[in-house]
C-alpha cells in the first residue's frame, strides 16, 4: 500500500472525473496521448517513493541552518533535488520553446501531488521556480524571458518570491523596498523581505529573485508597487555567471514543520544596491505578482491535500495492523482482539479524512483543469467565463484543504493514539507541516476577504454566476442518477444559502461598513468552501458510477461522497447565518474587553 | 500584562461563580479563608511566572533524554521542581494528617491552573504524585499510607499511573503484567508497561508506581485486574530507602510536544520480578484505579484549558503590539497601520479563544468545586447526588477542553501569522503541547463512549436527571435576568436536543446494537460539552452581572458568553442528527472500501 497517494485514486479523477485526455484534443497538448501522461505520472511517483519521501524525517529533523552567511542543507536535499532536475520534472509544464515538455497543467499537478505528498518542504523549491518561471513568460519582455526561463525550465536557475517585509506581512501596501533607478535603466534595490523560501542555498546555480518594490516617488498604496528580477548571481549576455548581486542572508527562520524548504529573511542593497530589472510598467508589480501568487495559492491548496492524504494513508495501515479491543457487541473479554479499524470511532475518523484529502485533491485538480482550458482556449468569451470561474475558485482552493487538511492530519494522529504523538511515526510530522498551509501565500483571514469582499461581486456577480452555472449543469446531470436524489437537493439548498449570502453583501457593506460586513468572512470562507466540495464530491459521484474500478472502490467513493453530505455539508448553516445578520459581536469588541 | 493566566480572571471563577469562601464553612475547610486561598494563589503565580514559564522553552528543547538506563532532564527542571517542594505545593491539598495543608480542592486546581498555563509538562509530575497519593488514601491499607504518602506529600517521593502495554493502550483488560503471589504476602510483577509519565527520573528519592497486573489464575477481562505498589526503591520500615527495586526504564518516547514531562517505557521484572504490594482486594485494580484515572481526566482537562489560555494571553499581547493595514472602511494608504487586534477577523479569532479557554477554565474549577463538595458531604443522598454528577461530567471535563482548547491554541498561531509557526513565538509550542490531551488518559473516542455509552444512562439516567436539575436552577436563577432570555431560551433547547437523545441511547442500542449506536459518540461528546459550557457560561455571566469589577472586564465577560451562545451553540444540532439516527454510514463502510 502507498503511503503517499492512492495512484488508483489519481487516476479515477484525473481521467474518469475530469477526463484529462480531452486535453490532448487541443492544439498545445496535440503531441501527447495518456500513455505520456501516465509515463509521467510513473516517472513521479517513483521519484516520490524513492527520494522525496525517505528523507521526509531527515529533512524535518536536520533543518536548514545559518552559517557564514549561508544556508546550509542536508546533503539529502541536493541529491533529491539533483533526481527531480536529472528527470527532468521542472521543466515539465513549459512549452517545448523553452526546453519543456508542454504538458498540460493538470498533468504536472498530477506530478505535484506525488511529490508534495511526499515531501511538501522539498516540493516548494521545484513549485517557486515554475511559478516564477511562469510569470516571467505572462510579463516580462523577451530578452528577460530569453535569459532566465530556459535555465529555470531546466531546474539551473530556482526561483522565488519576494513580498512581504518584516513591518509588512499581509499588507503589502505598506512595504518599504526602495527601487532606484540607474541611468543604464536597472534599478538598484534597497531593503528587507521576510519569510522568503528558496531564498538561500546552493542546491541551484543561481536564484531568480522576484521581489516587489517602490520606485521613489511612486503613489502610496499598491499602485505604487514594482516588481523586479534580482539575481542572486548576474548573469551575462551569453547566459554565464557574473558578480554575486547585493542579496544577503540574514538569516532562516526556525519553523514548527515544513522544513524541507528553507525560509529565508533576505536584505536587498547591503552594500551598494542590489541590481534589479523592471518587470512590465511601473506601479503594476502587484497585478503580474498575482500571476505568481494565485499559481501558489492552488500550489498551497495541493500541498495541503496531499499531505492530509498521506497522513490519511499512514492512519489506515496504522488501523489496520493495530489490534485493540473488541467491538462493543462483543461481551466475551477473551475473544481475540480487533483490528482498530472495526472500530466505529475509528472508521468515522478514516472516513472523515478520506472525504477531506480526496475532496481537497479532486478540487485542485479540477482547477488545474480549467488553467488548462483557460490557457488553451481561443475564444474570448469562454476564456473570461474560465477566467472568472478561476478567479472565484482560487481563494477555495487556497484555503478550503489548508483548514480541513490540517483537520485531517489531526484525525490521523487520533487514529495513532500515543503513537501518533511521538517522532516515531510520521503523522505528527504531516500535522505540523500542513499547519503552515492556512498561513502563508495569504493568511485564512486574507482569502476569506478576497472571496466575500472582492470575488463574490466582482464584475456585478458574474464569477458568482459563472460559478452557479456550472454547478447546476452537474446537478443537471445527476438528474438521472435517482440514488443521488436526497444531495443533489441538499446541494441545491447549500447553494442557494451561500449564493444568496453572497449577493446580499453589497446591501450589507452598505448598510454596516465593509469591516463589519465582512467581519465573519473566514466563516463565510469554509462554508462557501463546503458547498464547493459537495459539488466536487457529487461529480466523482456520477463519474464513478460510469467508470470501470473495482467494486471496494467505487463503494469507498460512494460512502465518502455520503459522508460528505451526511456528516459535512449541514454544518454550513449556523455559520451562515451569522454572516447572512452581518453578526456584530465580535468586530464591536472593544480593545480593552479582551 | 501576564502571559499564563488572567488572575482578576481566576478570582471571578473562583469567588463570584463558585463562591470559594462558602467552603470555609465546612469543617474541613474551616480553619482556612479567602486570605489564605489569596496567599496560596499567589505564591502559585509566583513560582509559575519565576519557575516554571522561564524553563518552558529549554524543557521542550532540551527533551529528556535516555543515557545508560537513566533519564537525562535538564538541570533547571530539578531546580523548578526543588521550588515546588520547598513551596509546599506538593501537599497543599492533603489532610494535616499527613503533613498537607488541607487546601479545598479548588484551591489547588487553582494552583495546578497556574503551574500548567505556564509549563504544562513540568505540571505533570506533582499531578501525578497528588493523584497517586489520593488513591493510596482512598484504598490502601494503613501501613501502605504510613509508608508512602507522608512522603508524597512533602514531594520527596513522586507516584506514577502504569496501565498501558505496547500491546494494549486503551484495551486494559488485555493487559498481560502478571504478578506471582510470593511465601511472604508479596508479589513479583513482570511485564511491560508504555507511555508512563514521569515513569523514570532522579527528581525525587523515590518512585512509586502505581501497576495493574493480573495474578496468575485471575478472570479474563478487567476484572482479572489488579493493582500494585511498585516502588523504584523498596522503602524499609523506617522510611529510609533499600535496595533497588526490578524496575528497569526501557526508553523514553519522543514526543511532539509536552516534554517538559520525561514519557517512558518502563520493563518490570527483568531479573527477578518486581517487588509489588497489593492495594486493597485481588481483581479490583481497575476500579481502584479509577480514582486516580479521574483526577488524572480533570487534570488533562484543566491543562488543556490552560494551554489554551496562555495562547491567547500571548495572541492578545501580539495583536496589540502588530501593526497591519487598515480598516475595511478606510480607504487612504497613506494612513497609519493599525494595530491587528482592531481587524474584525483577529477580533473574532480573540473572541473564539477566550470563550473556550475561560469556559474551560470556569467547567474545570466548577468540577473542582463538586468534589470538595462530594468529600466533605455527610448526607448520603446529596452525596451520592454530586458523585453522579461527577460520573457524568468527568468525561466531559476532560475531553471538551482537549478539544476546544487546542482550537484555541491554532487560533492563538494564526493570529501571530508567520511569526506564530516559527518556534521563536511560544504558540507553536503551546499547541504541540495541547495536542497530547485528546490522546491520553482515554482517548476522545473513549470519552465518547463513556459519556454516551455508559454516563448518561447510569443508574436509570440518574445522572442524567441530577445534572438536569443543576442546568434548571442556573436556568431558574436566570430569570430575573430578562437581558439573558435569548440565551435562556436556547440552552433550554439544546438540553432537550442532548438529552433526548440519551434518553434515546438505551432503545437505539437495542434496536441497532451498541457498535452502531456509539459509533457517533465522539460528536455527541462534542455536542453536549458544547451544552455544558453554554451553562457555564450562563453561570458567568449571572455572577458577572452581580459582581464588582472594572466594565471593562464585565463587558469581555459579556461579549465571550454572547459568542457562545451566538457561534458556538448553534453548531450542535447537525451532528445530533447523526447520532440520533445512529447513521450508519461509517460503521457500515468495509476495510477494503477505504
Amino acid at each position: 500500500m502507498s503511503l503517499i497517494l492512492n495512484r488508483r485514486d489519481l487516476d479515477f479523477i484525473l481521467y474518469d472525473v475530469l477526463r484529462a485526455e480531452d486535453l490532448c484534443k487541443r492544439a498545445a497538448f496535440k503531441d501527447h496521448t495518456r500513455e505520456v501522461f501516465d509515463h509521467v505520472l510513473d516517472a513521479a511517483e517513483k521519484l516520490a517513493n524513492n527520494e522525496f519521501y525517505p528523507i521526509a524525517k531527515e529533512t524535518d529533523i536536520k533543518e536548514p541552518e545559518f552559517e557564514d552567511g549561508n544556508a546550509v542543507l542536508p546533503q539529502s536535499t541536493h541529491q533529491a533535488i539533483k533526481k527531480m532536475r536529472d528527470g527532468g520534472f521542472f521543466g515539465a509544464g513549459f512549452e517545448t520553446e523553452y526546453g519543456g515538455l508542454q504538458l498540460p497543467y493538470l498533468i504536472t499537478q498530477g506530478v505535484s501531488a506525488f511529490l508534495s505528498a511526499a515531501n511538501s518542504g522539498l516540493y516548494g523549491y521545484g513549485m517557486l521556480t515554475n511559478a516564477a518561471a511562469n510569470l516571467l513568460i505572462a510579463h516580462a519582455d523577451q530578452e528577460q524571458i530569453e535569459k532566465y526561463v530556459p535555465p529555470m525550465v531546466e531546474g539551473r536557475f530556482f526561483g522565488t518570491m519576494c513580498l512581504s517585509e518584516p513591518q509588512a506581512g499581509s499588507s503589502l501596501a505598506d512595504i518599504r523596498t526602495r527601487a532606484e533607478p540607474q541611468e543604464d535603466g536597472t534599478y538598484r534595490l534597497f531593503g528587507n523581505k521576510m519569510w522568503i523560501s528558496g531564498g538561500e542555498h546552493s542546491l541551484s546555480e543561481n536564484i531568480v529573485h522576484l521581489v516587489l518594490a517602490k520606485i521613489p516617488g511612486s503613489p502610496a498604496g499598491v499602485k505604487g508597487i514594482s516588481l523586479f528580477i534580482v539575481p542572486k548571481y548576474l548573469v551575462s549576455p551569453d547566459g554565464t555567471l557574473g558578480p554575486r548581486n547585493d542579496v544577503k542572508l540574514m538569516g532562516v527562520n526556525h519553523k514548527m514543520g515544513n522544513r524541507g524548504v528553507v525560509n529565508t529573511a533576505l536584505s536587498f542593497g547591503d552594500v551598494d544596491g542590489a541590481v534589479g530589472y523592471l518587470i512590465g510598467e511601473p506601479g503594476a508589480g502587484l497585478s503580474y505578482m498575482f500571476h505568481m501568487m494565485n499559481e501558489a495559492r492552488i500550489a498551497v491548496g495541493l500541498s495541503a491535500a496531499t499531505t492530509a492524504y498521506s497522513g490519511y494513508l499512514h492512519a489506515l495501515e496504522y488501523s489496520k495492523d493495530r489490534r485493540q479491543g473488541r467491538s462493543l457487541n462483543e461481551r466475551d473479554p477473551s475473544s481475540e482482539m480487533i483490528p482498530i479499524i472495526e472500530h466505529g470511532d475509528v472508521k468515522r475518523m478514516l472516513m472523515q479524512q478520506k472525504s477531506y484529502c480526496e475532496g481537497g485533491l479532486a478540487l485542485c485538480l479540477y482547477g488545474a483543469s480549467l488553467i488548462d482550458r483557460f490557457e488553451t482556449e481561443f475564444d474570448g468569451e469562454e476564456k473570461q467565463r474560465l477566467h472568472l470561474l478561476l478567479e472565484i475558485l482560487t481563494p477555495i482552493m487556497k484555503s478550503w484543504p489548508s483548514e480541513f487538511g490540517l483537520k485531517a492530519n489531526d484525525q490521523a494522529i487520533q487514529v495513532h493514539g500515543g503513537y501518533g504523538y511521538t517522532r516515531e511515526y510520521p503523522v505528527e510530522r504531516l500535522y505540523r507541516d500542513n499547519r503552515l498551509n492556512p498561513i502563508h501565500e495569504g493568511t485564512k483571514g486574507i482569502q476569506g476577504i478576497d472571496l466575500l469582499g472582492r470575488k463574490v461581486s466582482m464584475k456585478q456577480g458574474a464569477a458568482l454566476a459563472v460559478l452557479e452555472g456550472e454547478l447546476l449543469s452537474t446537478i443537471n446531470a445527476a438528474a438521472s442518477h435517482t440514488e443521488f436524489a436526497a444531495q443533489v437537493e441538499a446541494l441545491r439548498a447549500a447553494w442557494i444559502e451561500v449564493s444568496s449570502i453572497a449577493r446580499k453583501m453589497p446591501e450589507l457593506a452598505a448598510q454596516h461598513g465593509r469591516e463589519r460586513a465582512l467581519a465573519n468572512a473566514s466563516l463565510f470562507l469554509d462554508a462557501f468552501g463546503h458547498v464547493i466540495v459537495a459539488w466536487i464530491w457529487l461529480k466523482q459521484a456520477i463519474a464513478i458510477s460510469k467508470a470501470d474500478h473495482p467494486e471496494s472502490f467505487k463503494q469507498g467513493k460512494l460512502a465518502a461522497f455520503r459522508y460528505f453530505f451526511l456528516y459535512e455539508l449541514p454544518t454550513i448553516y449556523p455559520p451562515c447565518e451569522l454572516v447572512r445578520s452581518a453578526d456584530a459581536t465580535c468586530v464591536n469588541a472593544q480593545e480593552d474587553w479582551f
